[in-house]
């Protein structure tokens, strides 16, 4: 770590930095600093500071956070600012990182909340200008295009941090670019590990529905044995919105916790939308005035969360809420609009003071940080974990269980933000509301099970968009001729997302005690591999799953396969590695790929996972006879695993056969081997 | 002016602001602010300086500079800054201004060269909260449209000037609101009085075109009996861009100064492309080392124009260039790539220093200004009016010789941008390239003829666009069709802009010498009238004319007139005020109307204009039998005017016919009156 000058009161590490996995990171491999650490020099002058990083000729660079628009991001200027849209490739979004990661196995953060620029070998200083004489051509451009594309390649990361009168540097290292994101995700804590039913299935119903119409959405995924563990409730639950009341709507849910209950029997886990602004009905407004900023949002109350009052008021609220039987939140509009147009310019601007102290810009790049950190430590006082939603996220929230989302919507920018997410400690949702035709939804579709949440954020449709994808169509009740059909591929797609569980289960717990994204890009695990330096519309699903999503309309797409053999999921075709195909993926399976020498354990799906579930396995053991495969069992929705109380559970192939063993003393078998298949 | 605290070294004020015209201000009728000054509050905090200034409930505000995509900016949050892109309507522009003006008649200027936001009544602070307890709507959005419209409606003006340590804010006022604005042009000493052939026509040849392509081009216009005035040579005219040498490319130009004189002999101004970005192989790049801000663009030193001795060497360098007979430049990329996408992001960046001991976040604020400033001084010091094309201003320009011009070319921008300019001093260019269809090239040539400068930029297409205005096929010589045709009607409508240079011209004097924006939005003329409030596709030129150019493919345009009889300048046809009417315009004329009242004085065109022209005037007299009309009268080329060298010519419709008359005694007679008609 560096330090210079005056460090702000308040830094992404020292408001939202987790207790670091001190243990756990002293057993990734030690490594040195491809460059001298004395290379970098921080200046405090009157407009900032300003850092600068070397940058070797070779290297590339991944990082600031959930990104959109761009997956490299040497050469380019990046603005990790907190914003609800990405703005082609600057660098703003719902969970931008002032942290960078390099193929040369180091990662810088820059531990500020302020609003930091990066010129990511973009631009040259005049330092540098004797190697340059004479570079000039005399070709004169004829297009806009040719005019002002970057043509520059510095040595240098020159960073711009205005305001500041002092700095903090992290430097981590690797020796891989995969240990530097582990040991990034290792110093919050580790990553998350969410409930196992948080790896269900997720439906958000429609924003005004009445209490009738939220059990009728429950009726549905059961007589139809759609699996689904949570329905979402939008802003209609509330007396106001926006902002918000958090209050019970009684005219629309005129008993609220007799439907929770019900729901519960039928196995469904309720989720609730709401955003940090108050409303001036809400019961909690008075209360909250002191301790919250000069700006209001929606003539909402803007709570300061660095408050400990503010952040009492607000968790004696809701726990109320939560003890009546509310499993998690989806946390909206809890990022910025700061870059979009000058009429829509909600959520609270960047002059705006809080009593702690802190003034908007800086507040804006943590707020969501704070806002799901004080609702999840409710859940966590009560050794209950959660899956959140929540719209805005930066610096060192690994260990927060809770997934990102966005209005954007541009399928090829959710998929590749499932690559981006993974180099800053995050987990993105790319959710699917509407399509513009069906192979637009079965896409989406795909993409959204072989994520960190399986989510269909139906908040504006009455139906379910398998029975009519089109907005107006929906809202009129017209299904689609071929519905029937769809809802059966959507079953067939739900299922096999459910067939995954225990595998993610274990991802995630890779994730919390090792710090290794669950979903990551190729880049991560291919480090020698020229090829998947910028492939961002492939990941890897845990050790031995690789999916390669369709986006738009698109029929077939080419899928690079990496080094070894990669089997066909569906139809145990096997490509070779080092090589690309074409590959086309019906609406009824998903675009998942089989690396070679895995065990891979399949549930027999159920229609909804509690603490009681248990998980016939059939396993499937790919190009070997030896192969291994861990499982996580533990409760499933508490912190008990903390101390101990879970098996790991290992299964073995060898001899034709799968056997089954546990390590720990758990009192609980959750798995059990149904059958095996070797697939050559 | 108020102030408070410590005041930046360097405000667009100190360094940019003109000499103010005194004299001209004390005939401005004086005025009271609609609120006590008092009620301005500032504060210096941590982050900056924040201010707060009254806004009444009914009161509708304008300016901020040239701007796109909002015309009233009342519930907007702006941010004047400086960008190549008007990014929707956030208020990034070519030359953005910290001034607003409102329709109860004041302005504020916020004096700094700091990134300012304002909050035009866009957010709410807390302190008002109590007004609003229960206003909240328990309706349920269900589109995203709908969540995310600005609901506010605050009855302050919140700035922000992160960084300042103190600021000056100077409070205009009108009465009404073009007093508002005559007083700020005043306050730089007045508008701009452009050279006489600055009116005519402008056309820029293709970025690699040689020298016996230009006299080419020279011919063509001259053979064709089409007027042109200047030529404007673009990047290839140099040995090496981008970054420039500066220095003829005596590959394309064998003998530049044999090709200046044959344009000359033949009536046209020759203009030069450059930037201020100083190639390595330039003569003055090793000189200018010393004074240049510490990163390169394009490999080019940054001049920190702040310095005398970069000014300097700068000046010393061109007046070389200009003294071969260069008339003007085209000063490009003087603007900023702040906001646009990660990957070209051309310009120095925010944190770079200069010698002054400015940064780069300030300079590009004025670095439009000071090199405009920097090479117009040359002329200026020759006594030479002259009339550039540059792509960066800002506050207190009013004065410059100069127009803005754009890449972005969105035809319903560019005709909104003829409004915006005017209320930040300002004169801006909808140059035209290539079009879309002979609709969309006919209504662009039709709107730039309409404008303070007649440009058509075919910096990359071979011929002109009238004869073929698509790009790839301009590239291959295809000629449309109806070549000759178009040709003919661009014919008709440059002449058609020839007849108006007398009266253009003392429209600019207008400009100089009262402060009157001679293109301007309708609700500076008629702010009276509610339902011009909002017009920002019609505008009035001089004091009798109003434009109304149709745009992109509509056929038909309505058209609203407001208080009294207006007439179609073509087919006299009339349009009784306060309403609407829809119009079409044909090809070969212009969307012009003319005022009852006025006595409109056209020129028999010529091909170019120079220091001996003179004009033989058709005088049209419409809807009275009485009319006078001034015309401004000196060499047209010098500042000699500013020492009483001109005359006043004042023309007198009265019984049947118009008089000439002359106030002053400036040996040059330059218009005399050919026929006149009376209009019923």
């Amino acid at each position: 770590m560096l330090q210079t000058g005056v460090i702000d009161t308040y830094t992404p590490y020292s408001v939202i930095g987790g207790k670091p996995a001190l243990e756990e990171m002293a057993q990734l491999p030690q490594a040195d600093l491809p460059f001298d650490i004395n290379d970098i020099h921080i200046e405090i002058n009157d407009r900032g500071c300003a850092i600068e990083v070397p940058l070797d000729e070779n290297e590339q660079l991944y990082g600031f956070g959930l990104q959109f628009g761009s997956f490299t991001q040497r050469g380019l200027r990046k603005q990790p600012i907190v914003n609800d849209n990405s703005l082609k490739d600057l660098g703003y979004s719902h969970a931008p990182e002032t942290f960078y990661v390099s193929t040369k196995g180091y990662g810088i953060i820059v531990n500020t909340a302020r609003y930091t620029t990066f010129l990511c070998g973009s631009n040259k200083k005049l330092q540098q200008a004797e190697q340059l004489a004479g570079t000039g051509s005399s070709k004169v451009a004829t297009s806009t295009e040719e005019l002002y594309q970057n043509r520059e390649n510095s040595d240098k990361v020159y960073i711009d941090v205005p305001g500041a009168k002092g700095i903090e540097i992290m430097v981590l290292t690797g020796p891989s670019l995969q240990d530097v994101v582990k040991r990034y995700n290792l110093l919050s804590g580790g990553g998350c590990l969410p409930p196992m039913w948080g790896l269900g299935f997720k439906y958000r119903v429609k924003g005004d529905a009445s209490q009738e119409d939220v059990l009728q959405y429950a009726r549905y995924f059961r007589e139809n044995n759609i699996p689904c563990d949570i329905l979402g409730l939008e802003p209609g639950w509330q007396t106001a919105t926006y902002s918000c009341s958090y209050v019970w709507n009684k005219e629309r849910f005129p008993d609220h916790k007799a439907m929770i209950d019900q729901l519960k029997k039928e196995g469904f886990k309720v989720n609730l939308w709401e955003h940090a602004y108050i409303h001036p009905s809400s019961p909690i407004r008075a209360a909250m005035t002191p301790y919250s900023g000069d700006f209001l949002v929606w003539n909402g109350l803007v709570p300061d969360f660095l408050m400990p009052e503010a952040r009492e008021i607000f968790t004696n609220y809701h726990r109320g809420l939560i003890e009546e039987g509310i499993s998690g939140f989806k946390l909206d509009e809890c990022d910025n609009s700061n870059i979009g147009t000058g009429s829509a310019t909600w959520c609270f601007p960047d002059m705006t003071q809080f009593p702690s102290g802190i003034d908007g810009e800086q507040m804006h790049q943590m707020y969501g940080s704070l806002y799901i950190n004080t609702v999840d430590d409710i859940y966590r006082d009560m050794n209950l974990r959660t899956y959140h939603n929540y719209r805005g996220s930066g610096l060192f929230m690994s260990y927060m269980g809770g997934v990102l989302y966005s209005d954007m919507y541009k399928h090829k920018d959710y998929i590749q933000a499932l690559c981006t997410q993974a180099f800053g400690g995050l987990l993105w949702c790319p959710e699917v509301r509407e399509a513009s035709s069906e192979v637009d939804f079965f896409h989406r579709l795909q993409t959204v099970l072989l994520s960190p949440m399986a989510m269909v954020n139906a908040w504006y449709l009455r139906y379910a968009p398998w029975l009519q994808f089109d907005y107006d169509k929906n809202g009129e009740g017209i299904f689609l001729p071929e519905a029937k059909q769809y809802e059966d591929y959507t079953r067939t797609l739900i299922n096999m997302r459910m067939q995954l569980v225990p595998y993610l289960y274990n991802a995630f717990y890779a994730y919390r005690s090792e710090g290794t994204p669950p979903f990551r890009p190729l880049v991560m695990d291919y480090p020698e591999d020229e090829r998947v330096m910028g492939i961002d519309n492939q990941y890897m699903i845990g050790e031995g799953l690789m999916a390669a999503p369709l986006s738009d309309n698109e029929n077939t797409r080419i899928v690079y396969f990496p080094e070894g053999t990669w089997y066909n999921f569906y139809t145990n075709e096997k490509y070779e590695g080092n090589n690309e195909y074409e590959i086309n993926t019906p609406f009824d399976q998903l675009p998942l790929y089989v690396k070679e020498g895995t065990l891979l354990p399949l549930a027999e799906p159920v229609p909804a996972i509690n603490e009681e579930t248990t998980f016939k396995l059939h396993c499937k053991v790919y190009g070997t006879s030896n192969a291994t495969c861990q499982l996580f069992e533990d409760d499933g929705v508490t912190y008990d695993f903390e101390k101990g109380k879970y098996n790991l559970v290992t299964l073995t192939a060898a001899n034709g056969k799968v056997d089954l063993s546990r390590d720990g003393d758990y009192n609980l078998n959750r798995y059990e081997i149904a059958d095996c298949e070797f697939i050559k």
